[in-house]
Parts: structure tokens; C-alpha cells; sequence
């Protein structure tokens, strides 16, 4: 691509650089940038650039936070007991979407993968074992992705923490309107394997 | 979507007001950023920042520059007698990256299209006239949408600029590698009216 503008050039390359953002969708961002008021768009980048440099991870589960502690964490509402280990941001948001936890987090920030070179000491797993130290847990959840890789850092952990604890696993098997043809064998398998109770699915 | 961090929110919902880009995906760029180092985040609001404020339009054909002509007005190594008439920057970046086009542009902003409101006085029209007073040109290339909307605007212009200027539009046919059965009447037959000697084809 031509431009007849350096400014503008590099405004679309800055965004070409974004994940999924090709030098077209870039160009389209550009331009419909450059037809709002220059207020705005001095709004929407003082934005950006705040989100990266005044958020920070929560101290207490390595989430994002505006604080030293994140919004969860320090919110007395929900139940100080239960502790939700997931891989990373994404899955927090995800799984407060669905409004059904009402416990906190810990973000591991990956999960142990040996061939991609991720062993326990590059998680945030030595501040997840310390919690059990000042906190009083009685049950652990474990949303991780049902690989391989998620059941060794399960294995692992429960190895690490205090056996007196609960711990549990989110439910694995057919996703709501999935089709049972189009199913995996392994989750085909696992959903027989773990099949529960009529009355308890209904009530739910 | 539930956030834990206010901050991240508030750049999700800045980029999920970019067109095209929806919650998901505007979670998908902020958790990149995230992850990016702040110095770079700082660079790429900056650079977003100063393309909307530094930037303006060249004062004689309207393109969007960085100076008050833009780089291809200023460029005395182009053809200073044509002048390509063209709706939109993107035309300009379109036309500019086939670089098979050596001489100036003008864009008008729009075409005349009165369903929509939009009239000759809406649109870079005067100025257009203007540039005959100071600048000899011979050829003016009507590089407009094929539609009716542009071919008012054809024939409005070739009525307001003077007669003695050689007016010409870009080719209209089957694009290169479209198939004929898949072509519309109204381009297939005007491009059986348009016809062209193989020769003058062949040698391009």
C-alpha cells in the first residue's frame, strides 16, 4: 500500500501489528479514526495507554486489578473459602460472565507443558501453595483445559496442597447443544463415565 | 462481560467501538496489549494519537497529508496536467499502489447522491473548479463508483470544468480473473460495447 502520509502510515502499521488485524482491516480502523473528532480519538488512545500503565496484577490471585488488590479479592461479599485455579485472564472473565461463582480466583498464567519449556516455577504456583497459609480454603476448582498439559498441572498441584481440602474439576462432557455425532470419543467416553443423576441435571 | 479491572473495561469497550470489531475481539487486542511492554503500548497510542491531530488535508486536492500540500501534490516528478478524480483517501491509496498512475488527484469527499442529501455544494466540488484558474491541465480521469450516484457526479463536472479538457473514466469490464457467466448484464453487455482490439490489450 501507497500512502501519501507518513502519520497515517504508520497509524495503520501500529495497527496491522494487532493480532487478526491485516493491512486492510487496519486501514478501514484508520480511516474511521481519522473521521472522528480529534477529542475523541485523543480519548480513545489516553485509554489505551492508561490500561496498559496504571493496571496491575492483584497481589493476592494475579488478576488484573486497579489496586493492589482486585475488585474480587477484596470484595467481602463473595466467599473467602473457595478458590477457582485458572489458566489466565480470559477464563476469569468468561467464568464471571456466567454469574455462577461467587468464590475467588488464582491465575496460574499458563498451565505445565513440559514441550513448550512451562515447568511449575514459571506459573504463579509457589503464591497459590502460600495462600493455603493465611487463608482458610475448604474447596479448590480447578477450570483448566481438559488436555493433557491441564490434568498435569491438576495432578501436580493436588500433590502440593493440603490433602484435607475438596477438590474439584468443572464438569466435563457434551457442550450444551452439541450434537452427540459430532462428539469426541474421549468426551463421548468421559460423559458416560460421569453421567449423573436426571433429577440433579433438571433442578439446575 | 464481567471485568475485574475498570481500566481494562474501559479499552474494551474504546475498541469494540471501532467498526468491525466486536466484544470478543476487542478483549482479544486489550489482553495482547496487555501483555505487550508499557513503552510499546505508550508508542502505539501515541502514534494513533498524532495521526488524528497532525494530520490534515492537503489544501489543494484534498488527500489527507502531513503538510499543508500533500506528498503527491508536492512531488514535482509527477504529471502536473492530469488531474484523477477520486471519491475517498482509500481511492487515492488504491490507485496510488497499482503505481500505474503518475499524475495528481482530487478528492471530492463523496458523490452527488440527493436520496442521500448529499449535493454538489457538499462535496470538494468548488475548489476542483478553482485549480483551473492556476493549474494547465489537460486530462482529467474520473475515477468514480460505478453506480448512478457516480455518474452524476461525471456528468455534473464535465459540465461545470471547461470544455477543451480531455475527459476520460477508468475501464469498465469484467474484472481480471472473473469469470463471464458470473458477471452482471449491465457490465457484460457494456463491456461488449467497450470492446478493445486485442492488440492494444495484449501489449498492457
Amino acid at each position: 500500500m501507497q500512502f501519501s502520509s507518513v502519520l497515517l502510515e504508520n497509524a495503520v502499521n501500529e495497527f496491522a501489528r494487532l493480532p487478526g488485524i491485516g493491512k486492510k482491516t487496519a486501514l478501514r480502523l484508520v480511516l474511521h479514526l481519522l473521521k472522528q473528532e480529534s477529542s475523541e480519538v485523543a480519548h480513545f488512545s489516553e485509554v489505551i495507554s492508561r490500561m496498559r500503565s496504571e493496571t496491575r496484577f492483584c497481589k493476592r490471585c494475579h488478576n488484573v486489578a486497579d489496586t493492589e488488590l482486585c475488585s474480587i479479592c477484596s470484595n467481602q461479599m463473595r466467599r473467602q473459602d473457595m478458590i477457582c485455579v485458572v489458566e489466565n485472564l480470559r477464563d476469569v472473565i468468561a467464568i464471571e460472565s456466567t454469574q455462577q461463582y461467587n468464590g475467588n480466583y488464582h491465575v496460574l498464567g499458563g498451565v505445565i507443558s513440559p514441550l513448550d519449556g512451562i515447568g511449575p516455577n514459571q506459573l504463579n504456583i509457589e503464591t497459590l501453595v502460600r495462600r493455603f497459609e493465611n487463608e482458610t480454603v475448604s474447596e479448590v476448582i480447578f477450570a483448566l483445559s481438559p488436555t493433557i498439559q491441564g490434568d498435569t498441572t491438576i495432578y501436580y498441584l493436588q500433590k502440593k496442597l493440603p490433602a484435607t481440602i475438596k477438590f474439584t474439576t468443572i464438569a466435563r462432557g457434551i457442550a450444551f447443544g452439541g450434537e452427540l455425532e459430532y462428539a469426541d470419543e474421549m468426551t463421548l467416553a468421559r460423559s458416560l463415565q460421569n453421567r449423573m443423576p436426571v433429577d440433579s441435571y433438571m433442578s439446575k
